[in-house]
């Protein structure tokens, strides 16, 4: 199900993200979802069981509008330098442009997993936190090449993996979209902030 | 209230940092606290009248202690670039020796503002945004005469500081303490994080 979603599911996932961004998840009910919708409560309960599958459709959405896109760029490019410049800009873009979904990503899962859980729900969240092990594991496999090759300062592995994805991450926090921003604006963001990933990897920019 | 405390009020605010860290502030109670603290409820409300009071207490210490260990790396340093590597340096170690704290920390505000607040405390969340602004005014300053001194390359200050804080801030999210594990391993990771910050800034490392 997290997987494929038709038109009518992701109205539903995206007015979700929406709530879940401005007001926190532990905030938001299902009637908040609806109003903001501007639907009906049976029209959400006719796809989704409750709030917290809501909440891993947010998540599963996000992580996998971000794997989709940098895998063929991993797949494509011809060095670990080339690789890793495009990640970092693409990755930040689509942090811009889908702001709602990572500010609800950016809490993590301590909460879901101190509460009650269904095995049905846990089985959903296991299937995120595995497609972002996948996606970090493409930063890892670059960055690993990079260092190899001797393009990328050597450091520890997992610190540079993690400290650069919330690098990139980061927009998630103190960016608010404004009237009027442009796709430029976003551009420039996205640039300056692949400019200080690739100085943090070492590489003379 | 916030700014100074006794040994016994500190050991509290301590506890309740640990309780908070592990299982988030939402699922934790006074009694949680109490007994971890291997102490009575009643001890605890005699320093603090409610949960979100000690939330606010957490959140300033730990603010505090940063504030308090980088003014005076800046007022003393001799030039931007000495002052950066001290200061991320720095930053990473307090991460890294109050790790719980800053767990707590690296949750946001939202939550708080959309519960129904007391005056009191209003003031409080007040008091620590504003200590917290203080803090980033201080990278603010050095990466400003930094980028003006052509030591930094010149890019926009505020993502330039949020971002950097973010990475400085990130072993507050992928760091768990070991055990065994020692300062010359706290001083690697430190070591390397400044690194990264200093690339991240267009300083040739």
């Amino acid at each position: 199900m997290l997987a494929e979603m038709n038109k009518s599911q992701l109205e539903i996932v995206e007015a979700a993200a929406d709530c879940f961004a401005n007001y926190g998840a532990d905030a938001v009910s299902i009637d908040d979802i609806a109003r903001h919708l501007n639907a009906t409560k049976g029209r959400i309960y006719h796809h989704f069981r409750s709030k917290s599958e809501l909440l891993c459709a947010v998540r599963m959405r996000s992580v996998s509008l971000m794997y989709d896109q940098i895998a063929p760029i991993v797949a494509r490019a011809s060095d670990p330098l080339d690789a890793m410049k495009q990640m970092a800009f693409t990755h930040v873009q689509l942090i811009l442009g889908h702001h709602s979904y990572h500010r609800v990503v950016s809490e993590d899962f301590r909460v879901f997993f101190n509460r009650s859980t269904t095995p049905d729900e846990r089985r959903q969240i296991e299937e995120i936190i595995e497609k972002r092990t996948a996606y970090e594991e493409l930063f890892r496999g670059v960055i690993q090449k990079g260092m190899d090759s001797g393009v990328f300062a050597k450091r520890p592995i997992s610190l540079t993996v993690h400290s650069l994805i919330t690098l990139l991450n980061s927009p998630s926090i103190w960016y608010s979209p404004r009237p009027g921003q442009t796709q430029d604006d976003r551009d420039a963001i996205a640039h300056d902030l692949a400019a200080m990933a690739l100085g943090a990897l070492g590489v003379k920019v």
